[in-house]
């Protein structure tokens, strides 16, 4: 499946948001400029300004400030990219080395920084206070999820309890913001605007179980990692606390982790012990179980607006991110 | 000189500031609260809230908002000092151990980003957007501040050359918007909130310059790292770049650069020789008269205000300022 019809109502939207964020390389600072272009041109699949744009296609408020806010949730996200990959020292995403790889860390802090701060200004431009102040708390959650992420590594019991509130908020988060936001941009009334958050909430959360299938699942040249990269890093996802849960007495993760702490040998045989596990009894399906029920959620939302071209490309939008992982 | 008399006008409000800011580690994630706590407890002078709270002292409108940015700009600098620390890697500020060292840098960077974040939050609290945008600009002005340190690191004459804009962006940026914003949000005509913005940024100029300065004179228990470190670092600052120029051809710093980054075994003698250099001859004095010139600017800026506690503070500050190096 594509984006192209998905993006369809909005396509014309996202390329002056596509200039937009190419504009932001001529800043005054000569050895800024190839970063930030490095940067931007990540060549990422630009969901979460789509998601912006089709959230405000319900009214005509002012498309002005929904492509501003577009632009701004597209920046934020390649602002947490960066961070995200300077702190798990990660050297590849999708395809291309990273910025901290290239530059060094040094940069990376920094260029994330001032990615962060362009955004938030970006959304400044907006006028609305709501969404500005959405935005900021938004980038809390994202920092958050991630330091969950961390106090949680190698700990099933805490990864267990706090799996929800992690994943709203490293992923989740910033797609309600982006819907939300373009729904309040738009002038749509109130209960919309909430219809539309809920249904950026049930992406997101869909969206993450998926990517940690994709960990456990996906070819390393297709994801642009190596394949049980978050069990390497001690990160617990859906599928490993299954099979923990599962097979409390009989699993190999315990190991595992005990090997990766302690410099152990056997770390390749266990990971791919667990991950075969993982794969070979009813895990994945029953965590497409758990996708489904948050896509049923995200496109019973949409009820509560009038059928028209953007409500089909943001059901179509649930289905994509459904697929990705078959 | 202490800053008790200064803060007098102010010293009511700077106590709810703080108070303000101990509450933000009451969070619902318990691993993120001791983290808060050690980083809010730096024992900084809080120079740049007292500087919103005295620059808002003229005009009465709503002395709630002024203490929401008081807090804010004081979160913002110290998620600065956490990111600069960790991409420094140094190791203590003030004489505790930095985030960096303690927790590592995956907490250190995430925990920065979070405060950044609620800083941010923060200011949107005040409802007014210009000094929302100016704040989000000023986190833009920051981090491309330190990237342009990084940039002209161990280059003389790019040094020289940014020299201005980099100390202006790291520094006096956020000094400005520190008196600027109390202003604004006082509601003080504009001739004076501009007043109050020269005056932030001359002060924060000369506040820099005098940190140049103890970096090559100072004690190195006194400022809480090695003397000599933005040399060591390949930052030169304005007594290096003066030395450079008196002496292009018979001055120590080139070879000191040389050996650093080559690692070659000259590196402490030639340090010490640089800092010799500099303090024996009249480089120190006219760093001096660049302060002064600072200071007296900062000064003749506040004679657009009535005369007033607040102002006699202000002027106070100038001095408390430029004698930090005596």
């Amino acid at each position: 499946m594509q984006t192209v019809s998905i993006y369809a109502p909005v396509v014309d939207k996202l390329a002056l948001v596509e200039e937009q964020l190419h504009e932001l390389c001529q800043t005054d600072i000569a050895d800024l400029d190839p970063l930030l272009d490095y940067a931007l041109r990540s060549g990422g699949k630009r969901v979460r300004p789509a998601l912006t744009l089709l959230a405000s296609e319900f009214y005509e408020d002012d498309q002005k400030r929904s492509q501003i806010m577009a632009a701004a949730v597209e920046l934020l996200h390649l602002a947490t990219l960066i961070h995200d990959d300077t702190v798990d020292n990660a050297g590849m995403r999708r395809g291309k080395p990273t910025i901290n790889k290239l530059y060094g860390n040094h940069v990376a802090v920094l260029l994330g920084d001032y990615l962060f701060a362009t955004s938030a200004t970006f959304v400044c431009d907006t006028g609305v206070i709501r969404v500005i102040r959405r935005f900021s708390e938004t980038i809390m959650e994202l920092a958050s999820g991630q330091l969950i992420e961390f106090f949680t590594t190698f700990d099933p019991s805490k990864a267990r309890r706090l799996y929800d509130e992690r994943i709203y908020r490293k992923t989740a988060s910033l797609f309600c913001t982006s819907a939300e936001s373009g729904a309040v941009l738009s002038g749509a009334p109130e209960h919309q605007v909430q219809a539309l958050r809920r249904y950026g909430y049930n992406v997101g959360m869909a969206f993450q179980i998926v990517d940690d299938l994709l960990d456990i699942q996906g070819d390393a040249s297709e994801i642009g990692k190596p394949v049980g990269n978050d069990l390497l890093q001690g990160v617990l996802t859906l599928p490993t606390i299954m099979l923990m849960e599962r097979y409390p007495e009989d699993n190999p993760i315990d190991r595992l982790f005990t090997s990766i702490t302690d410099g152990g040998p056997d770390v390749d045989h266990l990971l791919q012990k667990s991950l075969d596990m993982i794969n070979g009894s009813g895990i994945v399906p029953d965590c497409f179980a758990v996708i489904r029920d948050y896509c049923s959620e995200a496109a019973a939302a949409l009820e509560e607006l009038p059928d028209c071209p953007p409500r089909r490309s943001l059901l179509e939008m649930v289905d994509y991110i459904r697929e990705r992982s078959r």
